[in-house]
């Protein structure tokens, strides 16, 4: 016999990560307005999550998260615009409407197609992000968990097996998260009692990184896939925080999928806290469209330490590389509220693209002149060379 | 080369449906704000009608309308409640604040399962249908146009093959609408003038049907497949009206599906315009269910009149049997306010169930005691006998 949000034949840790995500992660509660994006192959995850919310005795509203249903509409915008681009509606009433009356917002990726929207010009893309910041503003100031249901489709971007895939994600997400979270806890008392950090790393095959940033004044996260924490990724298992007065130069050795576009091999140079040069072995146009669509875009927003090592591979998905253990990485554009002293606001931008350094080797991260982590090993940790 | 709306490999005819759906039916305009509700298995006419509102400037927010999701929601807040059955918020904000912002709604039908719901008890089924009269009603005050795409699950309901079914559908929908309206108005004209309309089938085969009802002051709707006639469905093809003082039996030989259970040979007898008594050859529970869920739902709500000759047999969906030639359909509960008077309302109530009887044969349709249509012919057409 089958329970209720159980379809014939599903994994049983379909459940598990559906549980985990409206208990522990969105920590949802009875009355609860939550609204589940579905992408269009997450049905099964989304039919397990519509069954914990109504045992919750939550209120639900189902969006269909479809990439191929968002390119045809810009795609059909750009085919109707004249020669200055489609314009949008800055503030479309049913959207902001949705996020001012959700309590909760659960997205649940797992497209068929994870290019789906690579034909959408990067002007079309940037009028539509920039004509939805408020309705984004009004998303982040809801309970949002970003979450992904493993399919074919983020299978083949990891270059891996479907089968093999799903026990990557499932290794990645049901983790004892409250044991992580203690862990981590080490790693954001030294980013919220310094002020400066450095990031080195000196490699025969690689440009050298060597950049330095301010947190004075700031508070990290402790990323513990749950809103409890201030984290709203699952899985997560990052310590992030919002840095500013960046000098320097970076070479980020994680390829990375901006806009449908893969991009591998970026440097960015930066003075006075902006990015001043870059350059990509690969997709420089897109990594450019990302630092032009406005002030924000070349300055950074996070700075992350990824410490979930339940990841042991990239996977060409932000969602689980940037939280791989022994990875460093920085996010140009929009900073996390949650960093900032109560009332002040952090870099903003329509943007927010993080960029992965791999510090398990001939590297070192060091926070007012103390070297933290070296080679992927943290001071706590055995092994630690100081 | 592809456009921007079709996937590969799709039928041209979704793309035209798309275009009726959008300009035709629901006649968006430049900024509206438009809601599509998406089913499981409607993703190739979702990316055309996403196209199209592209095209049109419209603004759009897709919603999941997943029967699997429903389910597995209601199944949860069944399990999860306690002697009294499960409680649903009255007022769910989300959804209000959807429907109150949206110019537009297109629901776009094509599940996996028809009956993916069937296992939901009649108990939770009511509770929910109650607790969200607020949101339909946001809903009917938008401009709203029911229409589905032709699915696997729906072609097994009608007992047709896929090709078959689909030819079937898009006869049915992509027709000379502003021809069949014309044709359609001539009913209109006959039931906006009458008082009081009687219904009489005397067969061998069958109970007798002779019921009359009064539609004095009643205003009838030229259901053309446009929001621009008062007409919500695509395909449409109907004249339909809200009758008021029913009296006497009526028989209806056509069968349907009432929340996923089959139901065939309804009789229902009228007294002072309530249901007093009724039958069913098969599916009677589910019949006293809906008879059951208000007061309203013992009162009929609309005669409608089938024009839409393309439709040329039953499908055991309301969208296209109601539609078809030489049928007359009565429904127990909720009337549209498109055939009241200026703030009068009409029948109220959660539930709308149309029910269907053959007119092609041993039947006659009188208004103010004159015949209008007899054995499937009207009187201004050949062939007509008075």
């Amino acid at each position: 016999m089958y329970s209720a949000g159980e379809l014939p034949g599903m994994d049983e840790r379909v459940r598990e990560h559906a549980e985990l995500l409206v208990d522990w992660s969105a920590r949802v509660e009875p009355g609860d307005d939550v609204v589940v994006s579905v992408a269009e192959d997450a049905h099964e995850l989304g039919v397990a999550v519509a069954e914990a919310l109504g045992e919750r005795g939550a209120t639900v509203t189902p969006l269909y998260g479809s990439a191929e249903f968002s390119r045809a509409y810009l795609k059909g915008a750009e085919a109707a615009d004249g020669e200055d681009g489609p314009e949008f509606d800055d503030d479309p009433a049913v959207d902001r409407a949705i996020f001012d009356a959700a309590d909760v917002y659960l997205r649940i990726g797992g497209g068929r197609n994870t290019t789906a929207t690579a034909d959408v010009s990067s002007e079309t893309r940037q009028a539509y992000a920039k004509a939805r910041q408020a309705v984004r503003e009004a998303r982040m100031d809801t309970d949002w968990v970003s979450t992904v249901h493993p399919t074919r489709s983020l299978a083949q971007q990891a270059g891996m097996a479907y089968e093999e895939y799903r026990e990557f994600v499932y290794d990645a997400v049901l983790r004892d998260w409250e044991a992580l979270a203690d862990e981590m806890a080490r790693m954001k008392t030294v980013l919220d009692e310094g002020d400066e950090v450095r990031i080195v790393t000196e490699r025969d095959d690689a440009p050298d990184t060597d950049v330095q940033m301010s947190i004075a004044g700031r508070t990290a996260v402790n990323s513990a896939a749950s809103v409890a924490y201030d984290s709203h990724n699952l899985p997560s298992g990052e310590v992030f925080t919002a840095p500013y007065d960046t000098e320097g130069e970076a070479f980020f050795d994680v390829p990375m999928t901006i806009d449908a576009t893969r991009v591998r091999d970026v440097r960015l140079v930066f003075e006075g806290g902006e990015v001043v040069d870059f350059a990509a072995g690969a997709g420089e146009d897109a990594l450019a469209s990302v630092l032009d669509t406005d002030p924000g875009a070349r300055r950074l927003g996070e700075l992350g330490v990824g410490m979930n090592r339940g990841i042991d591979r990239f996977t060409d998905s932000i969602l689980f590389d940037e939280k791989m253990g022994d990875t460093v990485h920085l996010a140009v554009g929009r900073a996390y509220d949650a960093c900032l002293p109560d009332g002040e606001s952090g870099n903003d931008s329509a943007v927010h693209v993080d960029m992965i350094t791999d510090v398990q080797r001939d590297s070192r991260l060091e926070v007012d002149g103390e070297v933290v982590q070296r080679n992927g090993v943290f001071r706590w940790e055995e092994g630690f060379e100081a």
